[in-house]
């Protein structure tokens, strides 16, 4: 017999608040497959008929029969002709809980690996969301020609139809990767060929590939110090062991590398404007490293960031295109570039790595969204994207400039601004002794983003200070900014 | 002094085919920079006067000029006032050889690290670009309502703005969340809130994800036997060993599971129905795996792919809404419920690893791609997902009954269909001793593309035939497609 008590359940589940937007015979479904699990109804005890219950939750027949026939598909209850239905045996939890239940009341201790918990311990990679000062590597979007964008994606999408939403070429579509080459060997003196390009979804992409695919874990890999942190985090998470290099104005100290007692395979570097210093890596260095990569069938990964915005001259070419040895790996990306919701990144690879490499990333997340990849091909291809640079060059040199005389006038007792020949963050170094870490906190609670000069120091810091980005943000903005820090600066001199 | 000689050398520098397109200062630097790197024009030679060279060359001064101050800024040339431009003092590299040069003659061994030797030979996975008979795993994308989908991301456009370019929350838009957990609340049974969610880019980076972040190299984990190619080889990948548990009419055997002597905490598992052989998961196994999981501390990893697409009454709810103690970790993609380049998977994680998982993704490639997120978003919540859904269903269960029949009519000597409840592809039993290597060779001469089932076990095949996939192709190419096949068959057979 189906009892009043259980009949009172069936009504009480069914009034469910997560069950509230569901149709009539779910609700009933789920309501009486969470009274079975629960071992509320239990096995060949029998159901109403479904007029029966139609009728007690006042309901269509046609809405019990359909909640029914789920749960006897499903397998919670058994159906016979002329006997009616029953509560299947059904293996019980252990430990029924409800399960619309809401986050367990005593979080255990997570069971990661030891390299999920590496992961989780070095905090990721964390982009700013909003774009607020002085948060580094955040373009300015506010200027981008997204009416004509979206233009050439319906373009794209008239001329390719539903090849556009089929899977394409791991190693990204010809017509980017042909875009790409030609840019790159015109802007960047890179010598690529579109057979030697991968595209991927951002430089950490292609960082995170390089050290999965040339070292093993507890292997070594010589870098920059101080260094971008996000490269940094990669080799960490691929158990790679970082053997740092000091960097002086002319760049990364190659004569120190080549002394290394410890043989090591892999170099990776910012040679365009050193991260975070702004250094240029100086042309004899270049040379003495590609040599010194052939010499050791070494592997070099440039990182070629923000060097599409350099603001004093011409910048230099890459290392890329200055080896004649196959033995450099460019990295480049339009997430900075463009907009970083893009999602493009690329790599022109020495021959031999590009069905290694390709290979690689089919086993990571398949390949690049094809409808933003060939409309910023037929972006590049049709000028947009020189245009683009050449307009937020000059609108980049304004906003560092601003920013440089704002802090020589606002904070002139507490910073020395080292302005770069190109990117989109300044560094400013402390001069007046006060703690790097309270400033940050300080400037935080107030709304503004500091990026500590010291964490990007693989040994002990020999300066500290800022990295002021300056790409995303007006004068207005800035000017506001710089109002709240000095306040900072001085509440904490006091 | 500058000879006549190296004057000719600058002039055939200049028409290499390489700088055809790069304007004619650029084209004069490069040249130059080239033969100062090839050591034909020393270190302190003179140049000649800019004035000279324009005039050797017929062209004007001043590109003469822009092409001296690149090579001065970036290091080739010294220029004094008064007594001109000098080669500077430039590292010769050991070996010089045209930069401009194709491939190395002798291609070198390939210098991987272990893992990635490891993923360049499993081959990582290839996904059919353009849809030919019987690639299985490829949606029709023909029936797709692309000019609705982008009227939608028009709006999407005018009413984020320039928020739509910037970084967005690497856990994926608050938007996509929410309209997925609705959804698979709704349709799978699932207990999701937009706080679990991860968005990804496919379900093969979510498999990779979990790979990381529950298990380190070494570390053995429970898969089904046979079982999805791209899931073992990212497991490979990471350096899992797969322990194969057989599968049978119910699905995965829990109960050998249960029995095996070494402790495992991951299995890995595809309940809606078993890939390939097409088998749902007893409800009676659910629930055993979940008090295993529970017990054991163990994860469940459920890849409830294609789950979409069931054409015999309702699909069983799955797992991940049955467990009660988050052990389960719910896989999902709308590669193949929408189409395939649209770039995004998703996971239902327990609590405990949101954090987690959401940190190993900044890692790995940032975020996905923001306006494609509120565009599906969208998509769903105006209720066109579950409308295009329930007509593919219609199109694929119609394609379904045609290749069984095509089977049955034309090649009934050779397979034995075993046509599935649910999915994109038929599992076919070779039951006429051929070998189903030959077959596939011979298929693919003639644009056929077989996958064979013996691929898909871990252990000596217990079965030999091919996965049919069928939802690409209609009734016409399906039919032109077996006669094909038919051929293959009998020339075979003779």
């Amino acid at each position: 017999m189906f009892k009043h008590s259980q009949l009172e359940s069936v009504k009480a589940a069914l009034m469910h608040p997560d069950y509230a937007k569901y149709p009539l015979y779910l609700r009933i479904q789920r309501a009486l497959r969470q009274l079975i699990l629960d071992g509320v109804l239990q096995a060949n005890n029998p159901l109403p008929a479904s007029r029966a219950l139609a009728l007690s939750l006042n309901v269509s027949r046609d809405t019990v029969e359909n909640a029914y026939s789920l749960l006897h598909a499903e397998g919670y209850i058994e159906r016979q002709v002329g006997s009616g239905s029953f509560v299947a045996e059904v293996p019980q939890l252990q430990k029924p809980k409800r399960i619309i239940a809401t986050q367990p009341t005593k979080q255990p201790t997570i069971q990661l690996s030891k390299r999920g918990q590496g992961m989780l311990n070095n905090e990721g990679v964390r982009e700013a969301l909003t774009p607020h000062p002085f948060a580094p590597g955040i373009p300015e979007t506010r200027l981008f020609p997204l009416p004509l964008w979206l233009r050439l994606e319906r373009q794209v999408i008239r001329d390719y139809q539903f090849k556009a939403l089929q899977h394409s070429d791991p190693q990204g579509t010809k017509e980017l990767r042909s875009a790409i080459a030609h840019y790159v060997n015109l802007e960047r003196g890179a010598h690529a060929t579109p057979e030697r390009i991968l595209i991927l979804t951002s430089s950490q992409q292609a960082i995170a590939l390089c050290a999965l695919n040339l070292l093993d874990a507890g292997d070594r890999i010589f870098t920059e110090n101080p260094m971008y942190q996000g490269a940094r985090k990669a080799f960490e998470t691929a158990g790679l062991i970082p053997v740092p290099i000091p960097v002086d104005q002319h760049g990364i100290r190659v004569d120190l590398l080549k002394q290394h007692s410890t043989p090591v395979k892999v170099v990776s570097l910012t040679p365009s404007h050193q991260y975070p210093t702004g250094a240029t890596l100086s042309l004899e260095r270049r040379l003495e490293l590609i040599e010194w990569a052939e010499q050791n069938q070494a592997w070099i990964i440039e990182d070629d960031y923000d060097s599409e915005f350099h603001y004093v001259g011409k910048p230099t070419a890459c290392v890329q295109g200055l080896d004649p040895y196959q033995r450099t790996i460019y990295i480049g990306t339009f997430t900075k570039s463009l907009f970083p919701s893009v999602r493009i990144g690329y790599m022109i690879l020495p021959a031999q790595l590009v069905a290694p490499m390709t290979t690689a990333r089919t086993l990571q997340d398949g390949h690049t969204a094809t409808i933003s990849q060939l409309t910023l091909a037929c972006f590049i291809e049709n000028g947009h994207f020189g245009a683009y640079i050449r307009q937020m060059r000059q609108v980049y040199a304004k906003r560092l400039i601003t920013l440089e005389k704002l802090v020589r006038t606002h904070l002139k007792e507490f910073l020395e601004p080292l302005p770069p020949l190109g990117g989109m963050q300044m560094p400013c170094v402390l001069i007046c002794g006060l703690n790097e870490k309270v400033i940050i906190e300080d400037a935080k609670e107030k709304g503004i983003a500091l990026t500590g000069l010291s964490s990007l120091y693989i040994t002990t810091p020999t300066q500290t200070g800022f990295l002021l980005g300056f790409a995303a943000y007006t004068e207005r903005e800035m000017e506001l900014a710089i109002q709240i820090i000095r306040k900072v600066f001085t509440d904490n001199s006091g």
